[in-house]
């Protein structure tokens, strides 16, 4: 992950820098060092605070001092979310970058906690996708867990889901459980995703170990978790999770809710990185 | 842009991928092709139809017939994106990836486009920000243009920008200005952010060529342009620019109205890739 | 793979020339072409196929006429094994490294397939293990397959595996059980090695879903088995398992046989690349 | 050297752990430190602990109490090669990748060594040859030297060997001795292989610096050194040199026997890593 | 530019000694440490006291006791410019490519320097060009710097000007000035290239902020200068800058003389690297 | 080489780049094509042919109807060196960055050729020697050939030259031709650096092969070369070869010359590029 992030980070700030800061490098004395506050300017929770800092140390910036809050921790507006003292140059070049991954990533968490916090009580989980941003998966991922989320399977390497596409492809849900099974090394389980109970109990009676209840109403809900009997089978929902919706998706007896917008549609949350005492 | 475009898809499939899709590769005769078809899901702007597109050929799917609709084309829920045949194991593997490029950038565009819909009829321009997407920038930036928004500075290299931490940095608006105009070659102007009347006016009087007005209120925004007179300067509006806002704002009389929710607060749009006639 | 493949070539072509090759840029004339023929100088299994036609395209030669068997071939001393022509400085510069390539898969393929052939008409499967050359283990994990052998996990990511040094950490059997179990996501199952048959009891009562038995003697193998009663558990033979042993290993009723020696013990099969018509 | 095998090790980690080391990353507590000992399982020759070594450092182990046996070392089965202490996490995760260097490299010089031993007493050389694992080159001719043995050229660009295939596509035996002659530069002798004493007797008269006798039968190697008379020509004898015929085919007066099996076919040498006192 | 420089001289060693340093490393006793001393063979301006000093470190030398001049220090032949003690092997190994950076780019400023002492007391800059050695831009531009010179354009991303070529492709002058206004944002000037002073008044009547004159005689570059009345546009004279002819171009009243002569023809100086107390 | 040459292109367009080229997609009509004419504006020897046109292919240009002069081809003042058509945008955009290119390469053939033309119808070759501009080592020793001379050993890695600086760190002359005739292969030669005639004398007796004058005044060349005898030594005079001095230190029976000058001080050739018929 270190080294993942060090290479992300870079790539960053060369994204956002090019060859020089022309600003900072013609108005800021070389040599000055600031104290650097960061700021929430709405409620939220933080993610994100490892890259944030990296950014500094990234560029090149001998960051001193150093104090925040860390990842999970949940903030109001006006709260100080980290403190620290560097070489003004290098926290300005770097500031940008920093600030898009920390407000990005705390977006995330922060709407993770929103659903996480309507199943209050049940132990059904509410857990991410695939649907992240380009390059950015492990740090959505991570902030799903600070915001109280669970991942899902992190690539398509490590673990099997039967698509939709996959059935069609297959040609049929049968087909498509036994050729997997068939396929994989013994350290695997079988998932399958279905659009209708007729498919569900195809996927129930091929024996497969989780079904993903695709787009399904309320209703089809409770009457697949009826028809898994004793089963060892795990249920999942998925599709149409709002904050209205996902409380009544879990209250039909799944295990699992995954939530695409965790980490496509999170909103940035606001915050502010202002210098002093230059 | 096609090198840095293609390395971008590239690590973002073998982000999405690992070693090898799995359950494809196991479920999916070799050889097999098919139609798949892309629908949109809600109303918007397309952006992202090459990556989208280059995603597939990256990953060396065999692409034929190939229909779609141009970045830019404003679509309404069901309507068809793409069409287009491939081999259906290379379909499925970079199906993910795709929808995460071209879904982000679609969510960028009909963002952009909403606010640029606010402010119809006016020659105030919406602009977008640096606060982009870690190593989407470039994309997301084409985005805010499919949307009819317009492009600020790329990189710290190619514009000047002088922010209130380099004001504190510098000493102040005026040695600031001065000290940016020195050092930086003949070819560029020098642009300024100020947060009060007061530095508004030491900006314009120092020669700023651009200022921003950072968080100013309506009445403060109408006076700066009143102080402008005649002269040869360029306003911009940034802070708290809402869709409820923008226009009020650009009545003001500013130039550009920078938007950062543009590419940092934009929900992916809802689409649907679907196999056929395998 | 293929990328994978292409560069694992082109590091191994650079790491073999240096610069330039002298002998033939000074010996063979510019343009030449030649027909070169792969002969076995000994009985075996053939794999590696495509990494030695590999070494020649990427090199830059333009090859003709290509023939060849195909991997998993079973081949006598003397057989002519590809035939082909091409460039004869592209040939001769990019000979050895085909040759490294192909000689040793051949080896492993050629020594999995004896172990494969002791385990004739069982159910019992002749597995590899992570004991492979490093930056080889895919073209290995293949010509294990070519020799009629079996996968096992790929990486440490896409299976879970608690070995004896795992138990020692986490402070016994059971305790490493309950955290793998906790920690994963839902789509993989727990394996377990054990070195003693208390250590297999309480990985059976742990519920473990894969059960290892390293280095037992063949008595506590089967008792091991007997133990199992009907319950749903997969057991793995490793340790000790040579072309004299491997059918009592077998025998004991285990499902698994795994065997380090295919991959890190394996001679290269003897072959010889002449050209000729230059 | 340093730069090519900490590359070589980052990768080789890479292709064993993937993404993350599941299994250790879940059973072991963070934080944990534990003695690590590295054991020999079987007699040999030690070779690759700065690799072993480097895989735990490159991982990001810190790495305490450091005591190692030193390459070259001769061991009996049961002696403690390596001992030391770490992060448990790191060396669980580290271990095989380790191991796998170790081994092998182990297994190349104590091959080596047994070839060696044959000719004690004599003058005669025991030297390598190009057919080397690909990417394990400078390692293995390292692993030779650790073994008592001689290294020849590297690669292709650092001397000048003229073979059967070369003197085929030159036409003839003293042409490829002339051209190679008139393009290399002035600092680089010229050596070439002759399989018959006709082409001996070629290569002697345009004055060839080195002849190697590629498969020659023992009476025909005696001939051939009788026939270089007082001369200034280095002889090599290469083919079928097993350990039963090395110490006959050095007694016919050769000044090198250079073996292929030396790093293509050295079986790995058994050993063990333990961890403790965790 | 840290990592940039770190990244060229590790491939400039890299291109230098191949893989390995073989007559360094057969002559020179490990460990052994000396005293190096840089001496000047003739006068100059010394550039590149960086690149020298980090070609040491980067191949691993441990560089004790180092002083040295400053770049742009100006120096006479037999003066000592640089004096240090670190391992003889490194030192060695190194000193070629520590060498070629410092010879050559002390050369580009010791000619800048030839070229600004000729328009001492003028207020018009000697410039340097695009004209530079591939991969060498920065390093060139700062040495022109230290010569006394000023940079112009870094890349064509970081300012607009429209070359002769540029003009014939859009069309005139006119078109090209009017389209590269409308699609640049507003924080660039725009500069032109004019061969004629026709050219010249359209250019000035199009609102160009800078005009170069292209090889214009030392009449029509007064005339130019008369014709620009009081308005705002900068004037650059390029091509013919000779040293003879410098001060007359710039007496014409032109602001900047650009000379592409400092970057791309300007002999290396002469230098010598003597190691004592070994 | 033409990975080589199309990596180093591809960092020498970036590096003139920057992210876009501003004032040609601004100013020049997408899909343009135009014809494309190279003319010398002074006599010269050509060289760097190869890296001008794959400038231009490495950009992506589309180039039709090619038509050069050769490498080594000598031109007058106002000859047309190359012409073809391709597209405007990539033509202009490349254009500084193949100019470079073969500006500067053409300078080292055109002033190796001077060298050359000294010793018309002498024995002596004109050699290269190390000092080249960094990364462009290759291109710049062809550049020599292609101007009638001679190169010398590539890389540290492919030939022995004990130079004054390894006798001292070695202990003398004869020390240091014992330890590198003992430490490589026997494929090499030895060479070795004097500055004395006694120097010379202990390297004739130690066997040395090459011997290298370096900085000697033409008598002691000449007594030097008397020294040999019969011999079979190779002797190189190296130092102040200038084009006045070299006809006489080739006259003193040495073998080789060898001239720094040749790739560290070669002016560039004059050259335009005009595009027409757009």
């Amino acid at each position: 992950m270190q080294r993942y992030l060090e290479e992300l980070i870079r790539k960053a700030l060369e994204e956002d820098i090019g060859q020089e800061d022309l600003t900072t490098n013609n108005t800021v004395p070389k040599g000055q060092r600031c104290e650097a506050r960061l700021y929430a300017k709405q409620d939220g929770i933080l993610s994100g605070i490892k890259p944030f800092y990296m950014t500094f140390t990234v560029i090149g910036a001998e960051v001193d001092d150093w104090g925040a809050c860390e990842d999970g921790h949940a903030f109001k507006e006006g709260d100080l979310l980290a403190d620290f003292t560097a070489n003004t140059r290098e926290v300005l070049t770097a500031e940008r970058t920093a600030m898009n991954f920390i407000q990005h990533l705390s977006g995330v968490a922060t709407l993770t906690n929103k659903f996480v916090s309507k199943l209050e009580g049940m132990r059904c989980r509410v857990c991410d996708t695939r649907k992240t941003t380009p390059l950015m998966r492990q740090l959505e991922k991570a902030a799903v867990v600070h915001g109280g989320g669970f991942n899902h399977r992190h690539t398509l390497f490590n673990g099997i889901l039967i698509k939709e596409n996959h059935i069609t492809a297959a040609g049929g849900v049968r087909t498509a459980i036994a050729k997997a099974s068939e396929g994989t090394h013994h350290l695997m389980r079988i998932g399958i995703e279905v659009r209708t109970l007729e498919e569900f109990d195809e996927a129930l009676d091929a024996g497969a170990d989780v079904i993903m209840l695709d787009n399904l109403d309320l209703e089809s809900m409770r009457e697949a978790k009826r028809r898994t009997g004793g089963r060892k089978v795990l249920l999942e929902a998925s599709g149409n999770a709002s904050l209205d919706r996902v409380r009544a998706m879990a209250e039909t007896g799944v295990d699992v809710v995954s939530v695409g917008a965790l980490t496509h549609s999170a909103p940035a949350v606001d915050m502010s990185l202002i210098i002093e005492n230059v």
